[in-house]
């Protein structure tokens, strides 16, 4: 099994930015504690982060016939953007949607997801471990579907 | 180290109620499942399932003082229930939002939901597993705050 | 063929709260009113009453099996309570909506129906007639859908 | 006793259209059931449809001297018109309003009437019955407030 | 095939009615042009104005038996009549809507059509050219549907 | 100077129709009222009710070549008549919107006016006199665009 | 009879301030127009005007025990001043609003009236005219009320 | 002359519960500040908390024959409950509404008050004072109605 | 210990100011009440009234220096000022916020306050008690941040 | 003449990306289809895709010079993009606005166009049929303004 | 060159209201700067403040013959003075909105301003420096359009 | 000090774009004139444009380090761009926010601004001074907290 776990903006400034909010571990560490995971469960991750809307859209298309699902905290992006929830739903592959704080406690207009109505589900609020519950989340979704994947 | 599961309303028909939406475990399966977890982890869970908002406050008040945190799916009270919200936040423990659907892609008036802001996180849309996925969650945010709890 | 019919809060008040919105009669009077149209039409009623949210979900679970449909003066509970709908959903009979005064004629708030969407249909405004139309309209609803029953 | 019933814009294509919607029943068998349940309760019912909304008010103008009430399904001009509601309100007679869908299981703008707020009552969502209900209602309505009407 | 023009309230004043708005072209001119394009296309086309919305649902019951689809210019009704779309949706033909002027750059009631949501495609913007397009669009639409009509 | 007086709705209730909010006096009073100052005024006045949004707008068209200004109380049309107001507009002669009663110590509904954006002016609440005013009115203005007129 | 004239905020500027908008009278010129007009109707007229709020509520309370009325052009302060309003409904005098442009053909919050639910009637759109016709309105409106008066 | 005190959701954990919002008073010191004011005004009091919204409800019908009015601190009830207003609606007493902490200076939802309308008045912000006032003010406004009660 | 009291537009009325609403006592009886009150508590206090946004405003700057607190009646500027609730916040002396009537029970707009988030607390309904009721709360308010003020 | 055609977010996807939505055809079959209309029309198209907004915005600028306008089918850009909207403004060339789904039958958020208001006119819900038709009306209107072009 | 540099309520506060908010600087020293920069541009300024929105207007009306632009700080009027808006558009002279505060960053209600549709310009955060800014930005805009002035 | 100054989206097109709106100065022009002032004031100026969300992005990122500030004319993506100001409040930077043209005088959507919360100010209408005036205010923010920097 392949997971592709997309990082949406400004989560390559992860360990500086805001660390009251986003904690202090940088995307190395998050990528690092996913790739442990990923090896333990016996499953394959890639992981890709972009500022751009359409890099991130580029990468999912490129990426999709390669992998069984994706991972995707797309950051400020899951609030406004329409085209990557499109890009999603249109290569047809379960995704898991992570963010790394409580987005709900957070300001009105970050409870609004774009990305959430398509996706197998959401997990919010615990920093890096919403990463490694992501996964968990999405490698047992996958597997109940295809099993043996 | 301690947690309370709370169930709210119509999740004792769990199994029989909408199988399409909420899956075919029952109530008492989605219970084992996450005494299973607890065991592996090393925590005791205790739960409790009612249909009365009420039932639940007097629940989270006379169980706070015993248990490190929460774990809360209050099904249509998520969205209703200030006065649950309000016991949650005065008894001061951490708890984690989980539901079996992924409410965000349901009807609007269930991506609203009153308890998520005191949350640490929410988990949302893989049926048993989100409960499973919560108690992972709760545990690893316990025991850092408090090492060795 | 059976039918639960279900009162919700402030309704054990009927014939001495506000009688010029809910006319004089008592919930005795309701009931027996039901109870001749139902002998009349050959089929058994139930009823029950409650001031709790909580004791009307207990109740429609409890009731469910053993009836072909329910019909639910739900008071307030109408306009705010997503648990009682979620109820009458999950044990899958058809049920009526029915109210003593229009509740169209009344206060904004009292406009919007948690439950009129999964209802078979929604009867209001004549008084106790409005409890004999929908036991009518009930019956008629479940005989077309199980000749004989 | 006379009543008068008012069919609204597209009633005319009853039993053509969208029958999952509006059942098979068309106009005529709709104009028939009401006159058969007229003769058991000794009233006397006039029918009349058109899909103009200067139409219905011009016959509810005409109409309102020689009854005793009326019975309005409005269909789509119950949502849009403001003019047909204070055509009836005009001629001080009492009314039912009735509609074969359930209309608060359809699109949001269903929900809202105009002429609900001055209606004795309102039934909805009982196909064929819905019409047979209202005739019950507005004739107890009637004779409740003139005896031996 | 055989399509219907219907033309809505107003559009008799075409040529002297608001010229910066709506063009020069009479109505006429606008039949003419969608006479001409029709015979080039080898489809028949009759034409209808109104001012009444139930005119033209009366009309559109009326023509719905003779013909493949229609092409409709509401005008105003467009944004307020519930009963000209519910017509349409109920003779259930396929049809395209047009409109003279682009209703997107003009009052934001104009934005909004209770016609579109049901039609084939929407059209606005090109004068009388937006009838020859929407010609096309139809004619195409219902070959492709069914092949040889 | 010519003035085509248009009522709109129900108007032709006057007299009988809610005396407490439209007073007593009946159309033809209030159009022998009009008639009696347009000969003090010196100006020729006609008058057209219909309950029918198509027949006002036919109308208006109909009158437009051959009066100087239009005086319109559109009753409930005003409301929710866009093709009335297109039609006014599309006839480009000054009118002056008038109503019987205080619409802006109606309900919420009836302070929204389709019409009064194109109007020269409005006149709400002086019953039969918020004619009389607005005769006097749009004669004024009329003469001062054309002197003479 | 004695009526008040009270003009609001920036009324003084009138003739030079945006001539497009309020023509080229003076305040001076409109004062002249209704003494002109009371003389002619046989009533006495004061007239007052200020830029503050207060001082216009000051002034309604210190002339209303001397007037049968009053006539309010509050300019700004009628979108936004509910003290006024109530000063108004305190004195419980009858009074008519009016103003020199419509204000209903020009920004949406200029259509909103505080003063407009507590007046006999409205006026708007009319220049001077609006004054003159609202003097004859309420002379009118107060006759009636008080014969002889 | 006889009041009962009704405390709504979760202030059985007042002292301990947020006290830098709701102070460090006990439910109990609440109850005694009250009975000592009352018995210096020579009046009855009872008191009653739940967490159910039923059972104040059931709580409102029962005590309601025996006292002369109400002081109800509803809690998050306040803000949610319709059934508990027509409750006190419907058993006909006077009642005073009572937060400890200021409401409008909290969150947006606590500013609505589904009771406040009903009530004699409101008062909020005070700590336990303000049931001290609120006894105060019930105790006067129902002398004043029942000269001796 | 000085307590400033400050009336706001139109309370300079009380006594024949709709008498239904506001009662019967003159701001001379409310003055007078308070001042006995405030002889019984050994506060001294100072009463001003004005029709003038800014004259409040000029008052609560000149006299906050002099007192310990506000009793603030903003009438119809509670729901407008916010400059007046801008000065209350920056002479940054406590004030209780009272009104005669129940606010919550008139109009919507009467519901707001821009006063109401910066106030100790808020008390309306009660007539002079408001009052009365006010300078208890505040003066113990005081008491308690500055014992033996 | 010159025409740029401009392809927005994942319609790169085409013909992979939900068919049932957006149909069978890819966009090679899409451009190949413009370009036959056009070689017949005898103009020239350029053709241009990109997922990125700025990508867009910068082909649009870069394009301009060369090309008498463009046809746009902006995809997810439609509705959150005002950058491209102001791009196309900004280079000030006449542009049609295309869609292959009717995106007014689908969910709300796709009824609103950023870049309708600028647009010569939209066409929306012919699959390819849309781009063909918007090159003839795009064709047609230049013509028109440049004869000869 | 002169401008009238006027200041709105609570202004006359600066240096002890809210010093975190609007710094330590009084409006003295406000007035020091701007008159120390006028020096340095050659340009003479008068300052005003007051407390009254009615006062300001007297001032906007009576110095504007004497000035070639207004440097406006209305403070909390700018959120709901629409008159001041009014008096600023009537006058005629150009002028530009400065805050000491940056009311972006605050509460919603001061995002909105009155002022800002008809000003040169907005500049908002920079405590002193926005009166310094401000006047050189308006000095700027005035030379322009009068070269030389 | 050195300072980054970000141009968004279309402002490349400066000069030639709407040059009614934004004036005839290209984006050279603009960097010249910043530069010169630069100069004066003895700081340092960068200069980046960009018509992509992300690249704007990656350029904050990037540029954060080496700089004391930025200044952003944000273009379009100021009023969509959740990401952009994340970016900023991500690097911890002041920055002050310019714009050409009054957004406060254009569409309602131009008067919001993702990024106003969280820069030092706003400055708003001034064509090229916008960006002088803006480098003089963050300079100055800058010196004010880092003396000597």
């Amino acid at each position: 099994m392949k997971i592709a776990v997309v990082h949406g903006p400004n989560l390559n400034l992860l360990g500086t930015r805001e660390p009251e909010v986003y904690g202090r571990a940088t995307l190395e560490d998050v990528n690092a504690a996913v790739a442990e995971l990923a090896a333990e469960l016996g499953v394959e991750v890639t992981s890709f982060q972009s500022n751009h809307e359409g890099g991130l859209i580029d990468h999912v298309h490129a990426a999709a016939a390669g992998v069984d699902g994706f991972m995707v905290n797309a950051g400020a992006y899951t609030h406004t953007s329409i085209a990557l929830a499109d890009a999603l739903a249109g290569v047809a592959r379960p995704y898991v949607e992570v963010h790394l704080s409580n987005v709900f406690a957070r300001e009105p207009f970050r409870h609004r997801s774009w990305l959430a109505a398509g996706a197998v589900g959401v997990i919010s609020g615990f920093g890096v471990d919403s990463y490694r519950l992501g996964l968990r989340a999405l490698v047992e979704n996958i597997k109940r579907k295809v099993p043996g994947a």
